[in-house]
């Protein structure tokens, strides 16, 4: 087997910032010998072609208006001019779904990821409408947005696709047969998408379209048409929580994921225990729920907590990948059960019962990996000072006894074990750079890393 | 008339820290010569005589543990020992108001009053039951609190009733005749007030009184029975937001208002403009919502979003004072009315148009009078640099003209034309500490002081 490493091109490394998403704009250059206005981001080259706005200002950060209206930046966008714009109808606004694609509310039962959907289009309602106004000011602004969806049974994951396109165009554009009427009913606000997810990051850039004009109390669009071809260039786009060196209560996490899927971030890495605390009340082993605690005040994860966060993080098209770092951060395993360690209670150990030690493990994963749904499972695998099992009297009896040269080896069964038990649950294992720069290509197959030292 | 100033008995002022609330706190004095535990906080006098629990910890700040589960500590508490518990059924849990008194569901129409009663329950069963639970785990668990309210139509206002009575007990004190179906209908959850926001501060001290208990998944409260008689010390506890020197998004507001009702204080005292913005965008006068903005971005609040915030809070129990600081910090005001002001465009002045000036003043305050219900409209007064006057060419004039011998003439007209258009409306004028120190005796009559300099 081989190791699937995801390049810089797929992945988000932690504290390297010389793969940083932001990267598309630092290598942006433009040209002004075109009127109109297109932006097209692809490949690492950015062009910008823009016409009447970009001779109004000569600052470096205006000249990327209105492009920077949506962020990040889309792959693909064109837009009018400043002067043309239409209004929403704040009071009867709805998005609509396509009777052509997926998600008619007719289809019973729904999806999953139908349902999701759904659930954004009340969530953007509020948070695009908020100001209220008087009822007379948005009479003849448009009233419904299109929603056209492919898919109707997505699961989000790291292949999930979330691209989409955006149109929006004055109500002029449209058919001059038409009568008003069916002007308004035709909409002008059309998205389409190949899954539901896809359409929430359209619903996203839309969102961010919209700017309340206090002198007229409308919500506008300028800058019409706008036309955006858009589709993520990292398919991973995380960030890493820990609730392990601080407790997180769990509306500080609901917090954080709406805010990710405000960037189209993807991905919440939640490193959710290390040396410091153990913040999960486990099925298995109960006994996590007394020892294991932050602080003096009761600070823990149930199973239903969990359960909770991954779901509220997939309706806002988040997926959770799990952190469960061993063995080199693993002191607090040691409070709750004091034989699968060391004698100084600072990492996991074989020596004094290996089988307990590799059970327990084994069972914490796999409960876990029951309440995280993403495919992906991060096992950690830094910092591991294999010095902690040669100063141990009874790790270095177990390595005699079992003719364990070096206490790297040791190292290498953890990570193996947590690796194996993940692959074994039809899950992918990922891990930081160090299991790579110490056990290279001897590691499982379908291992994912993360960098997190620069020099790796 | 006589004036009428608020002693620091009645209201929190600014920047004075002798005459925190937390005053009670620091006079604490506390025995244990009694088994029994009675919290008595009453004219600064605090008598903590408690039992069981004191000996196991000689920490200071433990030994109010549990009086201090509930924040600001009560006027008068009492509990049971640590091992006394109840638990709530979190899936049936309802807050149920007791037909002997207002607010009766069958009462319609619903006064505003109670209307905001029943949406403080619906907050409160989320804010209390945060983390969801096997439906098993509270089958045997209360599952509800009863509410008696004496006053279906209180006003929230300086004079409304807040205290409140709250008696938790356990099943095993109901009557002994009673079946265990009787026991879990006549409930152990008890709170009475005089007005539903005397009712929503007994919610806010039962929602403290709850905890999640980790290992049984069951939320709980401990020490019962609990006997709380709680009313406020100051019936003015007030926080400044200043959205001048910097905006406030309407969300950052509806937090700080949520925040507040947490902490039981009552007043949002909003300081909506002075010198740096003008953020408000008047009917009288739309161009103050082209010339006021604090940056670059449309930063305003509209008449609808003023409506919003008053409703908002009041729903939380939280009054809301606006503050329009006359004639002091107005320079925001000369950038969109350059008529009403000096030739700096630094302060207000009758110079140039002193018909357009009053008038101005008088339909602003007029508008806002409109919209903040409440009872104490702030009209500042502080900081007045009457040198302004004295350097400006045409308000030198105008003082010649009119015989008036001193600049210290124009701040008094100032401060009188905004006190007296306040009191016209039927409203309560509140000034800062300034206007007692420059003009004592010689104000108009009914005004409340405020003092934010520790000299004054």
């Amino acid at each position: 087997t081989t190791n699937s490493i995801l390049t810089s091109n797929n992945i988000v490394f932690k504290k390297d910032p010389s793969t940083k998403e932001e990267d598309s704009i630092a290598t942006t250059t433009s040209s002004s010998s075109s009127s109109s206005n297109i932006l097209h981001d692809d490949d690492r080259d950015v062009r910008i072609k823009n016409g009447s706005n970009r001779s109004s200002s000569s600052s470096k950060n205006a000249s990327y208006y209105p492009y920077n209206m949506v962020w990040p930046l889309p792959q693909h966008a064109s837009f009018g001019t400043m002067d043309t714009s239409i209004c929403l109808d704040a009071s009867s606004f709805a998005f609509v779904i396509d009777e052509n694609g997926a998600c008619c509310r007719t289809a019973e039962p729904m999806s999953q990821s139908c349902s999701d959907l759904y659930e954004a289009f009340d969530r953007y309602k509020l948070l695009i409408f908020d100001h209220t106004v008087p009822s007379s000011s948005s009479n003849d602004c448009l009233s419904y947005a299109s929603i056209y969806v492919q898919h109707s049974n997505s699961k989000l994951d790291f292949d999930v696709d979330e691209s989409y396109s955006l149109t929006i165009a004055a109500s002029s554009s449209s058919s001059s047969t038409l009568s008003e009427h069916e002007k308004k009913k035709k909409g002008n606000i059309k998205i389409s998408a190949t899954t539901t997810y896809g359409a929430m990051r359209a619903i996203e850039s839309l969102s961010q379209l919209i700017r309340f004009q206090y002198t007229t109390k409308t919500f506008m669009i300028q800058h019409v048409p706008w036309h955006i071809h858009d589709k993520p260039r990292f398919v991973h786009r995380e960030l890493l929580i820990d609730s392990s060196r601080h407790f997180l209560p769990l509306s500080t996490i609901r917090s954080i994921i709406t805010s990710l899927s405000y960037a189209k971030m993807n991905v919440l890495h939640w490193h959710l225990v290390d040396d410091t605390s153990f913040p999960y009340c486990s099925e298995v082993y109960p006994q996590f729920c007394n020892m294991g605690e932050y602080s003096s005040s009761q600070e823990y994860y149930t199973r239903e907590d969990i359960v909770d966060i991954v779901a509220f993080a997939r309706k806002h098209g988040v997926r959770v990948m799990p952190e469960i770092d061993i063995p080199g951060h693993t002191s607090s395993w040691c409070r709750a059960i004091p034989d699968i360690c060391t004698a100084s209670k600072s990492i996991l150990s074989p020596a004094i019962n290996a089988t307990l030690t590799n059970q327990v493990v084994f069972n914490l994963l796999k409960e876990l990996s029951n309440l995280f749904t993403d495919s992906f499972f991060h096992l950690g695998g830094d910092e591991v000072q294999t010095v902690l099992w040669d100063e141990d009297i009874e790790t270095v009896k177990y390595m005699k006894l079992h003719n364990i040269s070096s206490s790297k080896d040791i190292y290498l069964d953890f990570v193996r074990l947590a690796h194996d038990t993940i692959l074994e649950l039809g899950k992918i294992p990922v891990g930081w750079g160090e299991i790579w720069t110490n056990f290279g290509s001897t590691l499982n197959g379908g291992v994912v890393l993360q960098k997190w030292l620069i020099q790796q």
